[in-house]
């Protein structure tokens, strides 16, 4: 026999990610929509609330929930700082409520005299529960409408002001309360950041190493182009011992300056630097301390690499070697994937004995760089690490760190990807490289935006990485380059390129290897870091639009429209003030004419009169009417992303571009 | 930090109920299959395991389950008692596996002889920790393969028996396990149960009260029909205070019988019954267990109602007036819905502090029963009853009988009757009754048999009630109930009628209200139970069909069809070896010609050769090829219901049938 039981039974609440197993993830600013449903036996009224508060927030918040439909009732809150939120939903009959609508339904069915004063004493008597602990002033009007009942008024039970008062005061019958749920609140960047990727030593115009000194210089043009977050390839000391050549070569010429990914070496003073030391030839911690001081200037956060791996001259080698896998001769085993040999590497054994020790030293590397200003990580290949390590891990950093930024580095399987955005990763690198048809395109953003994976999943589009050169952008050039970036940059609201050879359209696969031949993983490359024909004012023309229209920094109000071509792709995104079109080519050697046909119901757009369409990539401004609009793009001209007006045939605002970019 | 981890994480187990909350539902010798998501970082091998037991049995019961797509495992098992099932997963790390796949692709990448050895060395241990703990046979084989390891016989490392064998008997390692979760296995007639609904006390060729011994003479007419369960409305004492009239009238005549559903009156001995009684005019105790022993003969059960209300004049409100609500002056409240005033009833109020007792009391009434033989309920208006009274009841009942079959008579809001099917009720009315085209009941159908719904609400479908006479049965007559009850017993695999005035197609409707005029509930009926113009052998004629087909006696595999026909709806329903497709108008009033297009492919029928075609309802024979089938309903032949053969144009199964039936 149950010990207490209620007859209010909160059947379901949502969001939640299985079932309240993980948080569910918004970004600072965000409303959280909630959605519950209750039901109880008989006919009774209820009253759900939504309860709420930040972690270290001790206040309970409580917003009301009215009834929808299919017994589902809904509220909001706005998570208005960062770090973790708590929701629940509590539910209870509220009897005055119910006594109201019967009340009511008895005088209006001419009850007698006789029975509408016996039922006038049953709400008395709720009345008076009511009182007992309301505030002085609420307890006078719910004693005079005591009073009034007394006296036979009828119309005075009737009102909804006395319904709102008793619901206030009134004690919870049978309540009962769902499960306590977590949102884990993150910095607008997480939603909304543009990533700018860049090999710091390959920033000077001779082929020289360069510094983080050097590298600094080339960040206001970054900002000028509008990104928001530059990411470095790892900055630690690179290891000598089975150091890669050009192009992956198993071994290096004694100039070749290795990949930065073969983690740990020797630093001047003859010590071993390892997963907290900057590489000497990038300047050091010094050089890395004004790198990010100078960014933080510009308003660009930093994001360094996290690969916990090895090279044979990292300290943790020497000093751990319990930490590592062993042959039975007794060494350590490289990284491999047999027959292939990664012998710059050794991998980390997280299933060593000592793994308290390890665990605690691999969070305390996030730790270090925390303390010198960094807050945004790009963990290369966590699904090669234990899942369990990284909730730990992300979990405890967040609680002295809640602005935190991981991107998951997981090219994986979908099932890998998505757990480690539930146990913690809040951006994700995803399959958006591989995706090149409109049918493709909208079956994915289908999958990322309208299932639940947007509740924790937060998708970073790339178009390219230095492990990754797709055969589209090979045989594509520059008119897919810009198709892919508009692409990345507007489906989702997170992206990021991988910006010098992108800029220059350097599209060269390594024996047709879907990577960059002359890869800068393993070679300091030079870049015309001021090339009038590269991408750079197209690149920053999309950042600028995207900057300037909040419906691109949101990933969940996405709808593919038809476009009546099988090479074009076309989506709208809104919020209530802002409703842009998205249309791109994915044809990059023909012109595309299609229709782009508007919903004109679902966008908020009007039937019976114009509209107002302007192309903010080439400012070009057209008056619009009804479902159908003729479309003609070209190899020069892949994309359009239009700002459409839904209130009238004129946008108010004035144009914000100088001028028209024909890159 | 985590007091212990694993690298494998099951990430998700279907089916579930809202998480394992409640049980899914199966019938006696279904099996379950089971999916579950199970993933591991980096690249290692996993054994994932389905554990099952039955909740009586102390040994727990292992099979694998093998990789499907996307990182899913499946495993079945069949579930063979009446109870309740537990099943999780386990699945762990297969060292053996992930070294024997890298060992492979070494020797074929061909490494060095050096480091093969050393490779095998690895091998070596990992066969040492399996042989510890294995049998003695096994140990010698194992034991052989280290020799053969250790002398260097790669060959020896690659079998596939050895796999298996380390396998079987290596320790678990980084085993991980999923939560428990339960099975309710029902009998098999809780899915495919046909009930047949009649008032005894009507079954009298003259108009008098008949008793249960009468009623047990027409039990014979109902199993030759074909019907599993005879369900009789209720059974006890009828309260004489306030009992309604004919048709509903407020004040009954002095020979009126009363509502059954008035439970609770004056016994010939002057004392009190209530629900533990049964009414003297049916022949009080006695003849209810002769009726009962009489069906169970016939291989009938027998299904009573419950419905937990209280005239007047039942015990419990001279006894307990604790367990009732009470108006200001003292009196008891009678069942009302301003307002409406149902004064023959008085509900029970649940909220009572003397809550335990009550409940106890109400749960002793199904004992009671039981006691009696009867172990299949219909349960009236569970609705306004709280769900924790029922969760709790259903357990506990279910501990010592666990073959209960509970029928949760809610016509209400759909969360309301999908918890109720959740908290224990294993048979549900529906919405049937209402939906009355091919679109309506094509959404219906996929709602209740293509999602979770099936997994704990089974659907029993009703053309009919003593409470529900639809239009469409007095519109379209004959053939309206020729086609609803085609439909009722095909679509669901459970199914009832009530079926005296069904059968004779009495369908006249009381003060255009949705119910029979001259209803049963208040006065006692004659029907000519020999009547050769009657839907019996029809009706007979389609349970037939059910009984012989297995496709029609389960609910997940409906497949909906295209028929080029706006008023005819068809769906195929298989098993492996029996498939039949149902073709019903939904016009009583015109013929209607129609394609059937059947989808080869997925009903597993030949695409280039010919197969029969059976129509069951009238032994017509086709022999069929192709996709496209034209069809003509009227009203006269207003269903088809085909058993198509797979295997080739002839079916080879005798006839089964005496003669066609033109009803």
């Amino acid at each position: 026999m149950p010990k207490s039981w209620s007859r209010v039974v909160i059947a379901s609440v949502s969001p939640t990610v299985d079932g309240g197993e993980w948080p569910i993830k918004r970004a600072v600013g965000e409303r959280v929509a909630v959605t519950a449903g209750v039901i109880v036996d008989s006919h009774e009224a209820l009253s759900v609330e939504l309860v709420y508060r930040h972690e270290d927030d001790d206040t309970e918040h409580i917003t009301r929930m009215p009834p929808a439909e299919n017994d589902e009732y809904t509220g909001t809150f706005e998570v208005s700082e960062i770090g973790r939120y708590l929701y629940r939903v509590r539910a209870w009959i509220n009897r005055f409520g119910t006594w109201q609508d019967q009340f009511r339904r008895r005088v209006e069915g001419g009850e007698s005299q006789a029975e509408i004063e016996s039922e006038l004493k049953v709400g008395v008597s709720l009345l008076e529960d009511a009182a007992e602990d309301a505030p002085d002033d609420d307890q006078e009007l719910l004693e005079a409408h005591v009073d009034a009942f007394k006296n036979g008024n009828e119309q005075a039970a009737l009102g909804d002001e006395i319904a709102e008062l008793v619901r206030r005061h009134a004690p919870h019958h049978q309540q009962t309360r769902s499960a306590t749920y977590e949102v884990l609140v993150d910095p607008k960047r997480a939603r909304s950041g543009a990533w700018y990727e860049f090999f710091p030593r390959s920033v000077r115009d001779d082929d020289e190493h360069a510094t983080l000194d050097d590298a600094a210089e080339r960040l206001p043009r970054i900002q000028e182009m509008g990104f928001d977050i530059v990411y470095l390839p790892p900055v630690h000391p690179i290891g000598k011992t089975n150091r890669k050549g050009p192009d992956d070569a198993p071994e290096a010429g004694p100039d070749d300056p290795g990949s930065p990914w073969a983690i740990g070496g020797l630093l001047e003073d003859g010590s071993r630097g390892g997963h907290k030391s900057v590489h000497p030839e990038l300047g050091g911690i010094e050089a890395f301390d004004r790198f990010v001081e100078r960014a933080d200037e510009l308003g660009l956060d930093v994001a360094i690499d996290i690969a916990f791996q090895c090279s044979p001259d990292h300290p943790y080698v020497e000093e751990h070697p319990e930490w590592f896998y062993h042959r039975p001769d007794g060494s350590i085993r490289y990284a491999e994937n047999p027959p292939k040999k990664y012998k710059d590497v050794h991998p980390i054994n997280f299933e060593t004995e000592e793994w308290p020790a390890l665990w605690h030293e691999l969070k305390s590397v996030f730790e270090h760089w925390i303390d010198h200003g960094v807050t945004t990580f790009r963990v290369d290949n966590p699904h090669t690490k234990p899942f369990a390590f990284w909730q730990w891990c992300l979990r405890e950093l967040r609680k002295e760190t809640p602005e935190l930024i991981v991107l998951s580095e997981a090219f994986t399987r979908p099932k890998i990807m998505y757990h480690l955005a539930k146990l913690g990763f809040n951006n994700s690198y995803t399959y958006f490289a591989w995706r090149n048809t409109p049918e493709a395109l909208e079956e994915y953003g289908e999958e990322l935006f309208h299932t639940d994976a947007v509740e924790y999943f937060r998708p970073n589009f790339w178009p390219n990485t230095p492990d990754i050169l797709h055969d589209e952008l090979v045989h594509g050039g520059r008119p897919a380059h810009k198709s892919r970036f508009v692409l990345a940059a507007t489906l989702s609201s997170a992206y990021g390129v991988y910006g010098p050879p992108f800029e220059h359209v350097d599209n060269q696969q390594r024996d047709a290897k879907e990577e960059y031949a002359q890869n800068e993983k393993y070679e300091i490359r030079t870049w015309d870091w001021n090339d009038p024909t590269s991408l750079q004012p197209f690149m920053t023309r999309v950042n600028r639009i995207r900057t300037e229209n909040p419906a691109l920094q949101q990933m969940r109000s996405i709808q593919f429209l038809e476009t009546q071509h099988p090479d074009l792709v076309a989506y709208g995104k809104d919020t209530p003030d802002n409703l842009v079109v998205v249309v791109v080519s994915l044809d990059p050697h023909n012109p595309c004419e299609g229709q782009l046909v508007l919903p004109l119901g679902d966008l908020g757009l009007p039937h019976d009169s114009a509209f107002s369409a302007h192309d903010l990539l080439n400012d070009a401004r057209y008056t619009w009417r009804g479902t159908h609009h003729y479309l003609k793009l070209t190899p020069d001209t892949p994309a359009h992303i239009f700002r459409l007006d839904r209130d009238g045939s004129r946008e108010d605002t004035p144009p914000t571009y100088d001028r028209p970019v024909h890159a």
